[in-house]
């Protein structure tokens, strides 16, 4: 089953903005600015890569395992929910 | 859904585990043992405590929202199994 | 080198609270509490366990590397008290 | 301090990998492949970024704090090399 397109877009962005990252992090690499700052850098890196981990198991679950506002059984679409918190405490 | 009896007792096992590790690290902070060796055994406690995340997340999948080898539906029963291999990975 | 005495005490009240919130992981297996509430003791778990290694970490640095407030070299006080603020923003 | 051009070069490799992990993402998420596949891609990121947070802290550790080789306080040499050892087991 595919993506909706907004959430295709949505993701496409993350993308995008970590790979901006990422070349910040290569130019701060090579222009030797303070070893403190870069690391500052890298760690915003990781945040939105954890970010990014965290949304696609989201968008994983809605699309391939049980979309919970869809589910008619109560227990089931709860459950989901309930892992869905769980991503997105534990991941990001 | 209350989990089956072996699993309860595998999951009460590791949190047996993860409590003698963290009486562990207090014994060696009130031995005053090196820093090191301190952080070395918080470190397990770490590797622990995912191990236990990664098991109690795969277990509410597998009992409160899909069942992949229960489950007839081919598509959800795979996504569930991908679901659990990024549980596995991502959470350890 | 053996830490102050009130830098032990605040490890060890750690380590204590640490016991504690395992304890409690303990019982709400034991329980049999919902999954999703068990996992959010859990998070709680891993959120002071990353917590006490900053803390030893920071700790480790200041009294077996270098302590900052005591380097006659400013250049090495300067990138101690950098890198103590790389090891609370990524290991915590 | 700067970097010897050895350490520079190979930072520089690190990231320059990391980037073309994230444009294989990009590609993925454009391409509409399996999420499960795309989270491992996700992963692996995570994976070189936490090695490059590690290589860098030890380098910032060398080069900003004590170089443990050219240290002639045989305690200090050695905190510093427990230092380094944390460091690469927590933060990778």
């Amino acid at each position: 089953m595919s993506h909706t397109s907004r959430v295709k877009a949505k993701l496409l962005a993350r993308g995008r903005r970590i790979r901006g990252q990422v070349e910040a992090v290569e130019r701060a690499l090579e222009a030797e600015i303070g070893c403190a700052d870069v690391l500052m850098l890298v760690a915003s890196v990781r945040g939105a890569v954890n970010g990014l981990t965290a949304e696609l198991t989201e968008e994983h679950i809605r699309h391939h395992v049980v979309a919970p506002d869809d589910e008619p059984d109560a227990d089931r679409a709860c459950g989901t929910r309930e892992l869905i918190d769980v991503v997105r405490t534990c991941l990001k």
